[in-house]
């Protein structure tokens, strides 16, 4: 089955009272490859919310407007009310909530809609709307101060969707074994031109490759370590040759 | 060894233009349990700043101001730089990045003080502070619209960094800024030894930085290293010596 696509999501804002959060939740949204926008009762959307949407006013313009969460909750598959504050009790069902990484790794085996709600910067979102949502999604923050900003609430959750759903990490050509062994040669080789001791030797080489290996080197540097390990050994040689 | 603690990283924003945007980094940081704030010659922080700082504004009240980014780097181990702009060759070695989820996979085990630099919000971070960075650190963003929000940026490196917190187990001491000086130190030395070609050569040695910084060594795997280095110098100013 092909994985759900990011346009899929609907992200969801209940009654923003500033515009330059809705401008900010719009940046963000094109930042990571939404596009749906939906407002639940919003203020006003003046030149602050234009101007911190950058490039994003598409979004702004084609954004959807509705007089309450029940409205919207008629159109999507499935809903999902956010929330940065965890509350001790799991007695709570309602805001018994599931937890961001958890949330990802699911989320696009679910077939249809799927809105992301944000609630008020000041009250989040009241218990009825919470109740209208089908999970409760909990952004860990600290125990000093838990409340996020609106757009960075959403950040969060677009960002953990978007590398989840489209981020393969792209390989920047790294070495395979034969150049990993070529690597090692090399400096092994150095090792014998300044007459490492032997003892130590074997260690010495681990170490090498253990560095190598979590530096992961690309094509290139490779290439340019190559060089510099040959100049060495070419240039110790060299003068091996010239004294002889 | 105790994991590493929040307050030993440094959230450090070059020029930003925007005071509001450093309110709403002051108030993500505590968010996510931060409060060392660093400003490298800033705009005036107004009305704006405080507003979005909310309950945070102790830490813009305790933020250290520097006259630019190399005052920071003589005070902290580890500077790490952050972009959301993909380049597209590794031939690049200054722009040479590593993904975010890698980095917080190491960072906690490295000693010492970690910089997380953040750039002006128009241009980012010029060539030169990069290359005053031990590594890049790429947060992925659409190709349609990759410019972050100055604070959104800050908000995806510290959530990750926060979350990852609590599963770190604990490793070996990792070198701070003087053995990393040291060892690029050794570095420059063999390069001039071998007469490696001028015009290759700062790339060479970003690149051997960069290579370091993916690699993070230990404090024995230091100390091998320089016992390599120092026997190959020494091999051959040796024979040079006795040339003459």
């Amino acid at each position: 089955m092909d994985k759900k696509n990011l346009d899929e999501f609907f992200i969801i804002l209940v009654e923003p009272k500033y515009g330059g959060n809705v401008g900010a939740t719009a940046r963000v949204m094109m930042n990571f490859d939404f596009n749906k926008l939906y407002l639940v009762n919003p203020c006003k959307l003046y030149d602050e919310c234009y101007a911190r949407a950058m490039h994003a006013q598409s979004i702004i313009e084609e954004a959807v407007f509705f007089p309450s969460l029940n409205e919207v909750a008629k159109k999507l598959d499935y809903l999902v009310a956010t929330s940065s504050i965890e509350h001790k009790t799991d007695k709570k069902p309602l805001r018994n909530s599931i937890q961001i990484n958890d949330f990802v790794e699911r989320i696009f085996e679910l077939e249809g809609k799927v809105g992301l709600v944000f609630g008020r910067e000041d009250y989040g979102l009241y218990n009825e709307e919470i109740a209208l949502c089908d999970v409760m999604l909990r952004i860990p923050t600290s125990k000093t101060y838990s409340s996020l900003n609106l757009s960075h609430a959403v950040s969060l959750v677009l960002y953990n969707l978007y590398i989840k759903r489209e981020y393969v990490p792209k390989e920047k050509r790294k070495i395979g074994r034969i150049e990993k062994q070529k690597l090692l040669d090399f400096f092994t080789d150095l090792l014998d031109e300044i007459n490492y001791p032997k003892h130590k030797r074997e260690n010495t080489k681990i170490m090498f490759k253990r560095i190598m290996g979590r530096a992961m080197p690309s094509k290139w540097e490779y290439h340019t370590l190559m060089g510099v390990f040959s100049r060495t050994i070419g240039k110790i040689r060299n003068q091996k040759n010239k004294k002889n």
